[in-house]
C-alpha cells in the first residue's frame, strides 16, 4: 500500500438523521472546514447512511436525509477537490470488516457502550423488560463504527466528548486484533474540539434533535426569523436594563458576531433593550452568516446529481484503499 | 429477477471448524448428497468460513478446515454440475445484508438464542460473568445466518433439530422487514430429516466434535482402524454370547452394512462374538464406504486448485443473484 499524501487522516461521520441546526454547524462542520483549508491533515467526511438506518425505517425520509447533509456540508464551505466525502453505503468492505471485528469484540464492550445504557436505563425507569425497543443495529454499532473507523487506517477523529466512547471501543477492539495477529490496525486518537462552542437551544438546554429546541440551518430568512422569536424569555419590560450575561440570545449572538457587534449589542443590553429588538439583532448576525450557503444548499437540494457526483468521486478515491486493507485483514484472519 | 429454474431452492450451510467424522456423513452429507440426486430441488451448499471466525483464530487452520470442508462434500459425491458449492466470504452481499437485518432483530431475539444462552448457563455454572467469553461474532450468528438464508430466496434449508431455532429467527426478521416494507424476503422453512441417523461416538454419546468421540472421515486406513479400536466396551469374554442391540459397536455397523451382513453379526454376537471381531467387522464395511471418497478427496486435498476453481464457479454462479437482490433491498430501505 502507498500513501499519496504523507499527512495524517482525520475522519469524520455524520449520521443523516435529520436537518442539521446551528449547534451542528458551529460543533462540527465550522471546525470541520477549517481543518481542511488549514491542510493540516487529509480529511475524510462520510455520510453515516447504515447507521441511520437504525432508526430511520421510511426509506424517502433516510435517502433525503442523506442529501440535507451532503448538501449542508458543501454548502457550508467542505471543497471536494480538498477532502473526501463519501457516503458509508458505497463502501461495501466496512460491512464486510465489521462482521470480522465483531469476532474479536467481547460482549461485554457492548453492553457498556453509552447509547445501549441509556436505553436500557430508561426501560428499567420505565420497568420495562431491560431490552425494550432496542435492535440489533443499535446495540453493536460501536462495532459498525470501529470498522468505519479502521478501515482507512484514520489516525484522527475529531469528535464530541459524548463520542470519545467510541474511539476508545475502536482502539480496543483494533488492540485485541493486532495482539493476535500483528500490527494490522492503525489505533485511532479521538479528538475533542476544546474551543468547541456548546450552543445553547430555543430552551436554553443544548441544542439538540432530541429536545426538539434547534434552529434548523438551512430554513427561508421568514422561517429563520420565526424560530429565533421561539427563544425563550422572561418578561422583564424593554424599558428595563438587561444582563447580558444572562441572555440566552446574547449567549447565541456571541456565536455569530463580531466583537464590535459584541460590544454594541452589550452596551444595548445594560440601557435597556426589547427581547423583541435583541431577537431581530440576532437575526441578523445569523442571517448573514447563512445566506450565501443558503443559496447553494437550494440549487444542491434542487438538483441532486451534482450531489451525486461528488460521492460517486469520493466512493471511487476511497473504496482502492478499502478493498487493498479487507484484502489484507481476510488473508490475516485466514479468509481468502 | 428471473429465475433459470421453476424449482424450490434448498440451501445448506457448513461451518468448518475441524475435520468432518461419520456423524456429519450419515447426518448431513449423504442425505444432502440424495437430495441433489432426486433432483427435486435446486440445491446450494456453502462453506461458512466467516461463521468459523467466531471461534477459529489461526489463519492457517481456518483455511485448511475450509478446504477440508469442501473436498469432503465433493468426495462424497456432491456434482458440481448439479449443485452448486460456494464460500459463504465469496459473497460479501451477505455481510451487507446482515447489517441492515441488524436493524430490524430486537435484541431479545438474540437473549434468547440456543448457543448464546448456552454460553451464559455455563458461566452461571462457573459463577462468572454471564458474558464471560462470549463475542458478538457469538451472540450476533443468528442474523448472520439469516442474511446467509434470506439473500438467496431460500424455500427449503434441511437442518438438524437443534438448528431449527434459527430458521424461525431468519422468518421473525424476515416478517418483521416483510410488514413494514412489503414482501421482500422470501419465508424459509427449516426441515428436519426425520430418517436422520443419530450417531454414536467411541462412548456411545452423540458423535460430536465437542465431545472428543469422534471418528473422523478421512483417516488412512491404519488410523481408522485404530480409532475404531478404541470404541468403548465392557469385560464381558469372547465366547460369552452379547446382545447386539445393547451395543455400541453393532449401533454403528447397523448404519453401514447391508441387511445380510447385519443378521451374519446378530447371529455371531447371540453365538459370542469376541469385541476385537466386531471391531474389525464394523471397520470392514466403513472403510468399504470410505475407500473410494479417500482416494478422491487426497486427491483433492494434495492440489487445491480444483477446489478453488469450483469454488469460483459456485460463486459466479451465486453473485449475480446476490447483486440483485441486495440492490432491492437497498432500494426498499432507502439507501442507494
Amino acid at each position: 500500500m502507498t500513501d499519496s499524501s504523507a499527512k495524517k487522516i482525520s475522519l469524520t461521520g455524520i449520521k443523516p438523521t435529520g436537518s442539521l441546526h446551528l449547534g451542528n454547524y458551529l460543533g462540527a462542520i465550522k471546525p470541520g472546514v477549517e481543518m481542511i483549508n488549514s491542510g493540516d491533515y487529509d480529511c475524510f467526511y462520510f455520510i453515516a447512511d447504515y447507521h441511520s438506518l437504525i432508526t430511520v425505517h421510511d426509506p424517502k425520509v433516510l435517502k433525503e436525509y442523506s442529501y440535507e447533509v451532503a448538501a449542508s456540508w458543501l454548502a457550508l464551505g467542505l471543497d471536494p477537490s480538498k477532502a473526501t466525502l463519501y457516503r458509508q453505503s458505497d463502501i461495501p468492505e466496512i460491512l464486510e470488516l465489521s462482521w470480522i471485528l465483531n469476532c474479536f469484540t467481547v460482549k461485554g464492550l457492548m453492553n457498556r457502550a453509552h447509547a445501549y445504557k441509556a436505553a436500557v436505563q430508561e426501560n428499567n425507569e420505565h420497568e420495562r423488560d431491560p431490552d425494550h425497543g432496542v435492535n440489533m443495529g443499535l446495540y453493536s454499532y460501536p462495532i459498525l463504527m470501529a470498522a468505519d473507523i479502521l478501515f482507512l487506517k484514520s489516525n484522527m477523529v475529531p469528535v464530541g466528548a459524548d463520542q470519545l466512547q467510541h474511539i476508545e471501543i475502536a482502539r480496543d477492539i483494533a488492540q485485541v486484533f493486532n495482539h493476535h495477529y500483528g500490527e494490522v490496525f492503525t489505533l485511532p486518537e479521538g479528538v475533542v474540539h476544546k474551543e468547541q462552542a456548546i450552543v445553547p437551544g430555543l430552551d436554553g438546554r443544548k441544542m439538540s434533535k432530541s429536545y426538539g429546541n434547534t434552529i434548523p440551518l438551512f430554513l427561508t430568512e421568514k422561517k429563520l426569523k420565526k424560530t429565533i422569536n421561539k427563544i425563550v424569555t422572561d418578561s422583564t419590560p424593554p424599558e428595563e436594563p438587561k444582563d447580558p450575561n444572562d441572555s440566552l440570545i446574547f449567549d447565541i449572538y456571541k456565536l455569530f458576531a463580531n466583537a464590535d457587534e459584541i460590544k454594541e449589542l452589550d452596551a444595548w443590553y445594560r440601557k435597556g433593550i426589547g427581547w423583541g429588538e435583541a431577537k431581530a439583532e440576532l437575526f441578523k448576525v445569523v442571517n448573514r452568516q447563512l445566506e450565501a450557503p443558503r443559496e447553494i444548499y437550494n440549487e444542491l437540494m434542487s438538483d441532486k446529481k451534482k450531489i451525486d457526483l461528488i460521492l460517486e468521486e469520493g466512493a471511487q478515491k476511497v473504496r482502492p484503499r478499502a478493498q487493498d486493507f479487507l484484502n489484507q485483514v481476510k488473508q490475516t484472519v485466514g479468509i481468502n
